[in-house]
């Protein structure tokens, strides 16, 4: 509660236990939420130096520059924190769909009560 | 990558080590980016049940609605879930400022090359 994350003017990223924050990933233009990643202090650095979305893979253990074999890169148009530092905010402009499966977005199926998903179309993302 | 959640009709998150999912919480009528927050099975439970936004502290170690304390509840108006169902999406009508510091969204700042974060209006957020 004494931690002064949310007034700082500079920027401490609250990492976790692995050396992560939540990397939150929205189209500049639209808002749409597109993915989800995680990011290092190397991720971090290496998206503000080239410009391009770098994250960090849990599942294999490495850096990563989104793009890198399906073209469908992310260029970053401003990064933005959130209050207590442990999430950063990408608005980016996509080149591509950003999900793996071809999807403009990876949020692409809403969640019933009965615990069934229904696919929405590309155009219900907002 | 042999995994079948992505193209799933069935609702199953795929929880941490410490079984949770990511929560990323956006205004449903205007698609802006509130805040990031963690579930666990029973918060998800919750929330399905009672429509209104539950979310589990790391912090506390608690369950915790959103606005026990302050008021400003989110009201469930969709859940999402991504390809990998390691993170769901709240679209929420929220009853105010979704921040702690009294703030509609908790990315108010804006993070510089040289990390120093400027302070954004409340409705740069987009």
């Amino acid at each position: 509660m004494a931690d002064q994350r949310d007034t700082a003017d500079r920027f401490l990223p609250r990492f976790d236990a692995a050396g992560l924050v939540t990397a939150i990933v929205t189209d500049a233009s639209t808002g749409v939420l597109l993915m989800v990643a995680h990011m290092n202090a190397d991720a971090i650095e290496r998206t503000q130096a080239t410009g391009k979305a770098h994250f960090w893979s849990r599942s294999r253990s490495a850096l990563w520059r989104k793009g890198e074999t399906s073209g469908n890169e992310l260029t970053l148009v401003e990064m933005r924190v959130d209050c207590d530092q442990d999430a950063v905010l990408l608005r980016v402009r996509p080149a591509g769909p950003a999900c793996h499966t071809g999807r403009r977005s990876c949020f692409y199926r809403r969640v019933e009560a009965d615990g069934s998903l229904v696919f929405l179309d590309d155009d219900a993302h907002s």
